[in-house]
């Protein structure tokens, strides 16, 4: 007993003498935790807040084909500057829920529950994270699409097809509607793209929404405050938003540009998923001009999370400075 | 009733006809949210997995007395450069949690518990955004002290001058030690903070922690890969780490800036707190030269949360390119 007490004390002394070993042997391995923060933001614009919600982000590899006007090497190169991985592209997903004098307002929806499940839940997060934030789907008073391409209406619905935000009004822009719904356009329909597109809007707005929505004009309000404004070239009937409250103003640009490191920086380059790439380039250098002269806060669907800033010319292009983070409300 | 009933057929119309109203009719008025997102947000190194974990954000008036060798208005114009208010500093702070092979290594610990309650909230968040992260203070294995100002170390103790890690080993800089805890420097300090300063660490240290710490040497690993490293100027011990783990690095600043938007941007200005304005800047210069050379990810604690990124050169200085928020982990 003697000698093994004495064992004992000898080898406390030792291992007091090196933290490594003291916190070793004192406690229990913790495992590495293995979910992110809940992705949603909250800031004021006037009397409105804003909730930035990540639907999450998709990763895949850069081909040729991801830009229509420049090649691969090219874009590696933006990649680079901007600390990014090469070869590879991930695109980020940011709907929004907007509280416009106690009325919910979501603007776009996300990539919805299918993705979710084909993604193991790296995109279709919107619900999980409003939910995280305190927000029910069933509490969104109205939807606002910006355009009709999957990651911003699928959500829209549930898995089972029945609508996700079953007591809101579903706002579309007429221009997008018209366009989507036009069976002549969809008989036209042609490339890898576009008939799939039509498909799946058909399968939203037909099957799933049984066609009850509200189209809304450009140049109006969708709510107090939330001014639809045309910015087109994504899609035909592509909307961004100018929301004012008090002095404040924020605009809400949508899909003006993809990856604000490769195309704000290179305003010219064309994302594939530009319909009409030349107007969508000119309704970029328009917009991101008159956010620089208003120096005007802008929010971004596809801007890294919480996905807001101001842009700095910078060069030939345009520079993204994201607001700080404030973790207090 | 007939009369009645075509009157509420005709409101319902035209209830029907307006996106606004039909809504506000149907719908409750949503409270706005009182509560930021929890501010934690994790990734990887290498094997080791790194929690940013907000301390909350200080907002103060800016006065002449904020830099010692710029005055106020030159400030303002940097807080307008980049989209912040004018007049005002928000300082921000992102205490650490690692973990390293299953062992919690928090690295500072914010402006705790008294400073919670004195600015209601605002900073002293650690512990709340921790719990929020899933990290239970208790299994907090070891406790990393850049250096000894009150944001870093008062988080030390709870309310009633316990510590607030019970479990944890308290590791700090050997010169850092030495240098609060020499009764002659403390004799010898004079001014508005230096007095104060030694009165809080021999508060924290003595009184709290009853000196069980254990000091460690700039250029030795504190932890596997956690490799301290000499970077003085802001106080005499200040410390900065490169964590390594496989081929993956990140340079844990510290205090080597303060707020990048103003010190990285413009490296030769002395913010108020460097103990050696003029040793901080060689300092700040090295580390910034490295950083850029290395394009070394770096973490900030006093950068707008999650307080990491890439440093790249811009003009006479360096800029900070936040690192993008991945939603999954």
């Amino acid at each position: 007993m003697e000698l093994s007490r004495r064992q004992a004390l000898a080898g406390a002394a030792a291992l007091a003498a090196s933290p490594m070993l003291t916190t070793s042997a004192a406690q229990a391995s913790a495992p590495l935790a293995d979910k992110q923060a809940p992705s949603f933001y909250r800031y004021k614009i006037g009397d409105v807040q804003v909730n930035a919600i990540s639907d999450g982000a998709n990763t895949f590899p850069l081909t040729d084909a991801y830009t229509s006007n420049v090649k691969k090497d090219a874009v590696n190169a933006a990649l680079e500057k901007a600390f990014l991985p090469k070869d590879q592209i991930t695109t980020n997903y940011a709907p929004l829920v907007l509280n416009i004098g106690g009325k919910l307002i979501a603007i776009d929806t996300g990539n919805g529950a299918a993705a979710f499940a084909a993604s193991k839940g790296n995109v279709g997060q919107f619900t999980a994270n409003m939910l995280a934030a305190g927000i029910d789907p069933k509490a969104i008073d109205m939807v606002v699409i910006s355009h009709f391409h999957g990651d911003h209406v699928n959500g829209l619905l549930l898995a089972d097809g029945t609508p996700a935000f079953p007591n809101a009004e579903v706002l579309v822009p007429a221009v997008e509607w018209k366009f989507w719904m036009d069976d002549g356009e969809m008989s036209r329909a042609s490339g890898d793209r576009m008939p799939g597109l039509f498909k799946n809007n058909r399968r939203i707005f037909d099957a799933g929404l049984k066609k009850k929505v509200t189209p809304y004009e450009w140049g109006k309000d969708v709510a107090p405050g939330l001014l639809a404004v045309e910015s087109i070239g994504h899609t035909p009937g592509h909307t961004s938003y100018v929301l004012s409250s008090g002095k404040d103003k924020l605009f809400i640009q949508s899909d003006v540009t993809n990856s604000p490191a490769l195309f704000a920086a290179n305003p010219g380059w064309h994302v594939s998923f530009d319909q009409d790439p030349a107007q969508a380039e000119t309704t970029r250098r328009k917009v991101y001009d008159m956010l620089v002269a208003d120096r005007m806060r802008v929010q971004g669907f596809h801007y890294p999370f919480p996905a807001n800033g101001f842009v700095e010319k910078d060069g030939s292009g345009y520079r993204l400075v994201p607001s700080p983070w404030s973790p207090i409300i």
